[in-house]
């Protein structure tokens, strides 16, 4: 692989599988591509949730909007320019505000593989 | 691991080891912690450069400010919410602009353990 770059004209997003909240997801590198890691954008619409348990590690940037994740830990949220880490195995609940939200998300390993 | 948020101010910024740009970096979750992945925040001074062999898989999230990245790929120049892959290998020249960078990192595996 080489170095790349990329914007969130970039991603395809898709709606983020086994929900029907209006959460789309688009991965920028990920099993195809060779790399350990996948790499994506997230975008969620206003008011959304969606409770999932996390699969493998995922480390969350909020570029813009909010979101509230809560877990066995309690409730936190984060903003732009903040980093949520959803370990693997965490049962979590995320909720996007009024303003939605945009994110960068990195997992190890694959989060595709992983549901499959 | 509980799901965690991190801001910049959790963050213990040092010297990029093995150089003497004014390139700063703050691990949130590492070797430490039992993640098989790093997350932290980068902060780069006014148009410093950084010659760097990436020895893990690392992806650059930007925050604030510009970055460009020289590779045998050519180069790329990043900013707010654009993302910068760089794979396990490759030689690159990261350079700050005159407004400096805030980025977040996500490495896997420990790029602390890799360079020991």
């Amino acid at each position: 692989m080489k170095v790349q770059k990329f914007t969130i004209t970039d991603a395809s997003l898709e709606r983020s599988p086994g929900q029907d909240a209006d959460v789309f997801v688009g991965n920028l590198v990920d099993q195809r591509h060779g790399a350990p890691i996948t790499i994506g954008y997230g975008r969620y619409g206003p008011d959304q949730t969606l409770e999932e348990t996390i699969a493998v590690d995922d480390v969350v940037i909020m570029l813009e909007g909010r979101l509230s994740v809560s877990s066995v830990a309690g409730t936190v949220t984060a903003g732009p320019g903040e980093i949520v880490h959803l370990p693997k195995g965490q049962r979590v609940t995320i909720r996007s505000h009024e303003q939605g939200a945009l994110t960068a998300y990195v997992t190890y390993p694959h989060w595709q593989e992983a549901r499959e």
